[in-house]
């Protein structure tokens, strides 16, 4: 398979990093980081489900790797490569197209990939393709999903659902502004805020699956209860003039903002620092579960909280 | 999708590791083992390139971890965890029984789950795993495929074409005892000789694609041209009553032994000390590319040399 070779050759171009051995050995042999934790995460993406048919082979490489590091920002740490799973469907323009999105990406983000894998996918099968994201631990600790504690407020870094109009975009169910499908397809991980943010929370995500479903995981992680006030989830200007309601906001996923809990008071000006606007959106108490208030006044919880598709 | 839930819930089970955390947050945290470097890999498995549709779910989990601890054992590396990319396909008796295979595998090799993914995919589509394998390099330093000296004899620690066997015993094509299955379907990774021979060797990978492409990937790698006596490679008992010949079996791949280039004599007693038999295959020279011979006799090489799916 000729294909192969050369996207083996391209990618090697992608791995400068003397961990991944020019990609020329079995695995990568990474000098682990002085006094360090590493941050370790896993995600994949499925042609169909997490990205369309449609979508231009260069925005899926930014989006598998700007969804792994996400996570990372999300653990206050600094990436320092990935390994890349990736399935070969025999479209060796996509495989081109897909190699010199992920070199952008690579080179913005500043990672090498180290390693990984290249695999013969049946044809015509939804192509499936994971990335391994390693990272350098914050000093001072790595915020847990399990450490919210009662009487912190929920906070949220930017905009919810300005990605879920993207998808709609994509899909050609509305019209919108090129911002809104750009949210979609090329999600920008919080990195710098994380990292700035890790010492000052108790508790923090990223937003994957949905505002509603990732605050309740907080909560179950850490036993506790979270109220959510619809009414203060920020939506960007563009969302409102499209008329989104807050609660399709807060199930639509894919917006990768930052979801934390704390007592801090310095979290709105530190976001402030990294151009973010942190807006606190709800509250933990004593209890277990997931309740919504519009401006105070209780409302039902939606059928479905967003994407349950995996952890 | 209760299956889903419920599959995520046995797979806490797998995870006691503290750096798991309980796989209830974004990402795995690791304490960087001491003074010693990580080594990092990833490889997948689809139906029906890398496993048989029917081959039996427990079996799968074995081999998805084995093939990935194989390439630490061919660093000299100590397991640490895993992650795992797992694809969804709707059949929750199947992933029932690969749960219950990969706690099998995960506890006979001493490795916890980190972390990883859960993705849909579209129902009736191959399956796609991925996994991550994370282990501690050995103290004296990582045996690179790069490392090969001119002069160095090229060894292989026991029977090549087992696996190979096993695949037609498991395609009908030809019936052998279960062992031959077993080799084909249950690989055992050689780390504890990995281990051993780390320090003494010059050169090391394991025989996954086959033992010619993989030989000659050692050489490419180390800028060396390799020579292969077929005569040399050492085929188990069973495979001589089925009359496998060496060229077959050289280019069979899935074998997992170790394959090294060293020009020391100890490479023989360490592996009789892990009940392994090292055998000298052949040697490297200033030079390029394999050459076969046998018995002395140069003899062409084959159209295919094994697996070309991929680094």
């Amino acid at each position: 398979m000729s294909g192969e070779g050369d996207l083996i050759a391209r990618l090697r171009a992608l791995a400068p990093h003397p961990a991944a051995r020019g990609l020329l050995d079995d695995a990568a042999v990474l000098p682990a980081p002085v006094g360090r934790d590493l941050v370790l995460t896993h995600d994949m993406l499925v042609e169909g489900v997490h990205f369309l048919p449609d979508c231009p082979p260069g925005d899926v490489a930014w989006k598998l790797l700007a969804v792994n590091l996400s996570d990372l920002a999300a653990k206050g740490a600094t990436p320092i490569g990935v390994l890349m799973g990736y399935g070969l469907t025999g479209d060796t323009a996509w495989d081109a197209a897909f190699v010199d999105g992920l070199a952008r990406a690579l080179t913005h983000f500043n990672v090498s990939l180290l390693g990984g894998d290249t695999v013969a996918q049946p044809s015509g099968q939804a192509r499936v393709l994971g990335l391994t994201a390693v990272g350098q631990a914050p000093a001072g600790g790595v915020p847990d999903r399990r450490g919210a504690k009662a009487g912190d407020r929920l906070w949220v870094t930017g905009p919810i659902g300005d990605a879920g109009l993207g998808l709609q975009i994509a899909l050609g169910q509305i019209e919108g502004p090129r911002r809104l499908l750009k949210a979609y397809r090329l999600p920008m991980p919080r990195l710098a805020l994380g990292r700035a943010l890790a010492p000052h929370v108790s508790a923090m995500a990223d937003v994957s699956d949905g505002l509603l479903i990732d605050a309740r995981r907080i909560a179950a992680a850490s036993g506790l209860a979270v109220t959510i006030d619809l009414a203060a989830v920020p939506l960007s200007d563009e969302a409102k003039t499209l008329g989104l309601d807050p609660l399709t906001a807060a199930t639509a996923g894919d917006d990768y903002q930052l979801l934390f809990a704390t007592s801090s008071v310095d979290v709105e000006r530190i976001a402030a620092e990294h151009r973010a606007a942190a807006s606190p959106i709800g509250y933990f108490e004593e209890g277990e579960g997931l309740a919504l208030v519009d401006a105070g006044t209780p409302i039902d919880l939606p059928a479905s909280l967003g994407w349950e598709h995996g952890a």
